[in-house]
């Protein structure tokens, strides 16, 4: 058996600051069912939306060595707030294991869709104060002209479960309704779902958008770009043997974790099925 | 000079998860100009309100512990979560430094409101989940009944600034219609506000609950117990010489605690007028 093929059995690692990436989880288990996948949630923590970039840099770091300790082959950073902040550093840190973040794959899924080179950016205050779509998307759209709006309250309605009804609504339209008022012409034609607990709220946010503005959410795009970098490197999994392929590690709560994960995962996991392990050791002094 | 003197010259320390305990630290100084303030916002870690009791614990711990090496002569803990969950082990980790919580103010003020012993406690899932409230009501009204509700969107509303308008009418609804909708005989007749982010929002949840329901928020009766607490152990502050009484510090983020926090507090401030210190030495490295 070779070195490789000894790595290819090896884990991906999925990385988030809570539940949200757990979208990007399930589109990573449909595409690729041979997988095992190594989730981390860094619950401890949460939200990285309304935290400092110094800070988000800290934590993806702790979380990273965290997954090298387990074991994995691939690093996925399924939380937008970390892929705009610590990409870079996690790409420096982890070499040669790939890390892929969310922010490049929703950028191209996004600009193959636009007409009109004009792109809205719903996300975190976090990602919108890094601009990082906005880099992303001008790296192959020279002429894209891009808005981006930062949505915080959109987190906390998904982590409650309100996904529908007047409450979701009334939220949507309270961020969106400026943008669908204005004419065509002024409004951008995509939307990128730039926070992985935004795709749970599609529903109220394309109506409120109305039915001119294309939606794209970063999961099943970054599952795509898993599934290239896996062939790339030779590393794909062989075929499956039936086993269980997710494990679920949180770093806090895992009652709180399994019921609002759920949701996300889009299937029911039990508080047992959460591995909680503190991965601050200094922490816990 | 005595020792008893030179402690009453320390601050009041005032701690919270974030920037809600400022609505505590206003009605303070509002009701005791002459102490100095020292209030702690460990922003790095908030909202404790999801957190397991564990985590609560151990951040409390953390906070306290840095409190007491800056000197204070007694610590308010501003949060209702972690007064809810980790109010006694600061009691005894502190001692003979006094350390007065939130929820028994609170709940000595809603005892005094009540005809009807009907209590109902908005609050954080954490603080819910410990029933710290109902266990102090019952600790002074014997008869009482207490329903507690946990309200975690009311604290993302808060923080976003949106506290009047349509979002937060339809979300004070959302929670609260079960309870409007009763007959009046079934209805709690006194409603305690358990979080501090939730005065900002006391509008919207006065509506929603009816003109029959009384609303006790904890800043101002913790104001009355600290001024109670200082005369007992002879710690009052001597009469002010016009400086400044009010030192800020956030664990993360000064820019955001400004903006946000200049709300809660009731006056503006500046990113400059926030020390930004990291409480938790081991985390950074």
């Amino acid at each position: 058996m070779t070195a490789a093929s000894d790595r290819a059995r090896l884990p991906i690692g999925v990385f988030d600051s809570g539940v949200g990436g757990l979208t990007v989880l399930r589109a990573i288990h449909e595409l690729l069912p041979d997988e095992q996948l190594l989730y981390l949630g860094d619950t401890a923590r949460l939200p990285y939306g309304t935290k400092s970039p110094e800070s988000v840099q800290r934590y993806a770091l702790h979380a990273a060595d965290f997954m090298v300790r387990r074991g994995i082959k691939l690093l996925v950073v399924a939380c937008n707030t970390a892929s705009a902040v610590a990409l870079e550093i996690l790409q420096q840190r982890l070499a040669p294991i790939p890390v892929i973040g969310v922010v490049e794959p929703g950028a191209a899924a996004a600009v193959a869709l636009s007409g009109r080179h004009h792109y809205l950016v719903l996300a975190t205050e976090a990602t919108t104060q890094r601009r990082a779509y906005t880099q992303a998307i001008r790296n192959i759209d020279t002429s894209a002209y891009v808005e981006e709006l930062p949505c915080s309250l959109l987190v906390a309605l998904a982590e409650e479960g309100w996904h529908v009804g007047a409450v979701a609504e009334a939220v949507a339209n309270q961020y969106l309704h400026g943008i669908a008022q204005r004419a065509v012409a002024e409004r951008p034609d995509v939307a990128i779902l730039g926070c992985t607990h935004f795709p749970l709220l599609v529903g109220p946010v394309s109506r409120a958008l109305g039915p001119d503005i294309q939606i794209v959410d970063s999961a099943t795009t970054t599952a795509a770009a898993v599934k290239v970098a896996l062939e790339q490197s030779g590393l794909k999994a062989p075929p499956t043997d039936g086993r269980e392929r997710v494990t679920l590690i949180a770093t806090d709560g895992a009652a709180r974790f399994a019921r609002v994960g759920s949701a996300f995962m889009g299937r029911e996991f039990r508080p047992e099925d959460i591995e909680v392990t503190d991965i601050h050791p200094s922490d816990s002094r």
